[in-house]
């Protein structure tokens, strides 16, 4: 590949997690679908709080995890996403600044705040995300800087982005960007609720712009509305370019036109958070694909990053990924 | 023991933690002293995280954490300490009120953020506290409600408030109206150099007014500036009415008069992180002593709870104490 000063410029929202354990009757009472993810205004994020046990605060944010996971693995990175200027936004903006990945997108200095994703940690490791964008919802355009744009092999976003508006029209900018500098674009269905609300324009994007594509067996699934992974798997491959596709404890699999390469799960001694374990996925990949990785060597590389993560509570790392390979 | 609303009443600085590993090599680089508490002003304190890596945010403070483990053990308790109206501050007071701790101390409206601890974890498991004290400055005779504290048993207080002079007015105020209701009063050292600031007030307090004093070797020490632990112990049997001495892996020793109870340490299958071990042995003994339990069973539930909280990283209990007994 060409020489570039980023492996993976991130485009996502950037987001403070608070982490609470939680039990499946806590759920339904308050009417919330297990490991799935959902948008909530502020009331509803206060009101839910309320009720919600004590809690750890972390940074996350599906995308910065990810970055946070290519800067683990040695790679170089940088994020684009919108803070305001409040204490959560500092706290992201330090977190992912400390790993390493260059994050210079102004801070909103009005508006909402930086926005939060309350997690309720069930005793069998599944997550269930409540999402308040805040000042997600500031990104647009102007925060596109294409010579960043230009400056990375592969510029990757999350399917998240298309719940604010102008955020998704900063990313069909930074795609157009990436394309016109020779570079690579990617993306992630990043839920399966995301793929029903946005199908037939991430179809389109797959079929016409997208040069890797992630998601998890429900989002493939839910995309090409078939009720077979097989099924999904021959409609992937007749429209993306390649795609690595999640299946949890069955491992990944890998199409680029006629190959494909399935690749194990790393072994998980006890599953204790499955928070960012697609995030994981995608950096170990795309740090694999950036360096010049085949690509069963990239979908292995994503599964000792999803091992890692899911081990422990948050979604990012806490032992160095590149010590791990 | 006379009825009473809660078991105990705590008075402390409300802080949120910022839990960061780190080396030795970075304590000396940056001139901090392994395993105390330095109290840092604004500046330093953003020049300190800008140079620590990815952290995580757990709500802490010392009283703070030991009325966490009093609600943990299924005890009841009521808190006094001052956050801002900002977000750290909505963090701190939601986390304690989730325990089941009672705090309706007004947040300061004005004026410095909630206090922050940016606490470095080494390898070894010792933990070193850098504090940016912000709105517990704030803290003073007027957010004491004199009912409250006649409500309650006992009341507990950190030597660390005596860094704000009007955060210690509010202790002494609670300590003439907890004696007023017929209650106790409490407090613990903190911090060896905490003694070292003012180890005089603190030995006329233990002598006059305080009715179960909790400390370390080190502080203990330090106050009576002598040598050895058994030097200390005879100093304190002189002086206090009760004192409860923890000393790490050696166990605690509880001095009433002629009595001494020594305690062994409750089994820990591996250190992770020490913040928290000497508040939530004061929750055990709290618990016990004011639920009737004789001074060697207090012992026992503080090495308990301490045993808990050293397991893993931050200060609040992750399991219900009162599972553990």
């Amino acid at each position: 590949m060409t020489s570039a000063a980023f492996d993976v410029l991130g485009i996502g929202n950037a987001i403070v997690d608070i982490l609470s354990h939680t039990d499946d009757a806590f759920l339904s009472q308050h009417g919330l679908i297990k490991g799935s993810m959902m948008l909530i205004d502020e009331e509803r994020a206060e009101t839910l709080y309320a009720v919600t046990g004590p809690g750890v605060e972390v940074s996350g944010g599906s995308c910065g995890n990810t970055m946070a996971g290519i800067a683990s693995f040695g790679g170089t990175g940088a994020y684009i996403g919108k803070v305001r200027n409040d204490q959560l936004g500092e706290v992201f903006r330090h977190d992912l600044k400390a790993t390493g990945v260059s994050f210079e997108t102004a801070s909103a200095t009005s508006g909402p705040a930086t926005a939060r994703c309350l997690i309720l940690v069930t005793p069998d490791g599944q997550r269930t995300m409540n999402t308040y964008l805040g000042a997600c919802t500031g990104l647009g355009p102007v925060d596109i800087d294409t010579k960043v744009v230009g400056a990375a092999r592969v510029t990757y976003v999350e399917g998240y982005l298309w719940d604010a508006p102008e955020a998704k029209k900063a990313v069909l900018k930074a795609f157009d960007a990436a394309h016109q500098a020779g570079r690579l674009v990617s993306i992630t269905l990043s839920d399966s609720f995301c793929v029903h609300r946005y199908r037939e324009e991430f179809r389109d994007l797959i079929r016409n712009r997208v040069d890797i594509l992630f998601g998890n067996e429900a989002e493939i699934k839910a995309l090409y509305e078939v009720e077979t992974f097989e099924e999904a798997m021959e409609a992937t491959r007749k429209e993306a370019k390649i795609a690595a596709l999640t299946r949890s404890e069955k491992g990944s699999i890998v199409i680029k036109g006629s190959e494909t390469y399935a690749v194990a799960a790393a072994p998980v001694a006890k599953v204790v958070d499955t928070t960012g374990a697609g995030d994981l996925y995608a950096s170990g990949f795309l740090f694999g694909y950036t360096h010049g990785k085949p690509l069963a060597e990239c979908a292995r590389l994503g599964g000792i990053a999803a091992a890692e993560i899911i081990s422990h509570i948050g979604a990012r790392p806490e032992q160095a990924l590149r010590g791990l390979v």
